[in-house]
């Protein structure tokens, strides 16, 4: 299944399913009518309760809101001339399939071609830093580049996962089953706030500085997340172009490794790193006007415009 | 007034006031019983958007929320015999004063002896990193040591401050309106966790190493939060002592830096950072049994025993 959340007349955020390139189906709607069809006098408060138009709380709620969702979708579908739960992609907003997870956690250094060009050790270990929420952004949203704050902005294409349940010290042959999909990911990057301390963090977590989408596909449908294609380019011009195989720690040893650390939690999201080919290994960095654009076989293709947005 | 959270017989934490040494009312139950006493039908509903049970909640819906919860503590202890409102601090279990944040930023070598004694440059610019929201603690709870995951366990007593309302690009002199509270942190930190990468979040987020509390004290019982003593103590023997007088970056200017780089949102932890007298400084690491205490003048102490629970 293909999530995402969508948005019409500027309404808040909602959880929707992309049934095929055009067409969104909102489940928690679509369930609503499907049990006020079979008489269901409480038909709202269950279809609340049991497929929440929040990402966080959709994942939370596992196989049971996708199966339940399943269910509400063929109903919508079949009754396409009554159902008010579906929209065509090209007439709402989309926003990003999670909005507010408990902890975005991202891998640094995790292609061996990135390693080299950013002159950088081998890690023994994952090295891991975060990002905030607010740095969240939907697939097609413009970024707002303040060049008074940083000179050097620059992307980096990555596979980004999402956690379905609770976990703690997680078993690497078990890992897969804590993932509910996959999503792609720009970890826009200030550079020179990022090099500025000894601590990444302020230059990684910019508002709007992770946009992320267009959908997030659950795991039935990527069955081995360490052969996908990924790429980025810059007003179309390739600048890293690598797969998922290239991982140094791949999704099964980030899991057991984080987890082992700490609990993860449905919702969570991880950024599995950046392959070779960032600009500032080319000493180009992104400007008012750019078009950054990543995508990842099976999952889809993201687009930010950079848009300068200081007075100076 | 003095927030905390409060649990009787494992049910969920709640916000709660404490009002004196021994005395918690709930303001939620409290403004129930105040709006039934009135006649009005929808007690729950409204007492439950005004004043919710959620700390981050309760702190997003702002004055209202103070000035209606202070109504109806009043209330409460007027009528002390019939409301179910009051609690005996003795008897219920505490939680930390907000539980899930959208963000905590860690503020690195804000203190000049820390500075010194951890053989690091005084920055230009503030060192700051994250924690994951597993990582809070109540202001008594026990932290599991694993041995087999460090064996360099350490402390840092902190002053933490937390955000009242949404802001961005926020001035100096404006800045402590943006503040909604201050509360006592240790920083429990992993030694070699934190350096066996180049970045410090995993020696930083290990579960329960935030300790909060015991009470989130608001502002305007803080007027000045640069003149606070703060202390640690190990067993008893005093390890860090010092005051926020001695911030390299205060609050304002914490506030106008980190507003400059990302949206601060209601609820947000910002720990201020430790001063010198840190265990890695002497050699000298957190072992099963320890008792850590942290104690801020005017906020109050909180206290954590060190439990082994690794099997080898």
């Amino acid at each position: 299944m293909k999530l995402l959340t969508y948005s019409t007349n500027d309404q808040p955020l909602r959880l929707g399913v992309l049934v095929d390139e055009n067409t969104i189906v909102d489940p928690q709607q679509a369930y609503i009518e499907l049990l006020k069809e079979q008489g269901q006098e409480r038909a709202e408060e269950i279809a609340n309760a049991l497929l929440p138009h929040n990402p966080t709380e959709f994942i939370a709620n596992g196989d049971l809101a996708l199966q339940t969702a399943k269910q509400a979708i063929s109903f919508a579908l079949e009754n396409k001339q009554e159902s008010s739960a579906i929209y065509q992609y090209d007439n709402v907003q989309i926003g990003a399939p999670v909005l507010k997870p408990n902890k975005i956690i991202c891998v640094g250094l995790n292609y061996k071609n990135h390693i080299i060009e950013m002159k950088r050790e081998f890690p023994e270990h994952a090295v891991i830093f975060a990002k905030f929420a607010t740095a969240i952004a939907g697939p097609n949203d413009v970024f707002p580049l303040n060049s008074n704050l940083t000179k050097k902005l620059d992307y980096e294409a990555e596979l980004a996962f999402v956690i379905g349940k609770t976990g703690k010290d997680i078993a690497y042959d078990e890992a897969l089953d804590y993932v509910y999909g996959y999503t792609v990911a720009n970890d826009i990057t200030a550079r020179d706030m990022q090099k500025r301390t000894i601590q990444w963090l302020q230059g990684k977590t910019l508002d709007k500085s992770l946009p992320l989408g267009p959908v997030l596909v659950t795991k039935d449908e990527i069955p081995n997340p360490h052969s996908l294609d990924i790429s980025l380019t810059v007003n179309g011009e390739v600048r890293q172009n690598s797969n998922t195989e290239q991982l140094l720690f791949n999704v099964n040893h980030l899991i057991k490794f984080l987890s082992g650390i700490f609990t993860l939690e449905p919702g969570d999201i991880v950024c599995t790193g950046t392959p070779g080919g960032v600009g500032e290994a080319q000493d180009k960095f992104l400007q008012d006007g750019d078009v950054v654009k990543v995508e990842i076989s099976g999952i889809g293709a993201i687009e930010t415009i950079i848009k300068e947005v200081s007075q100076s």
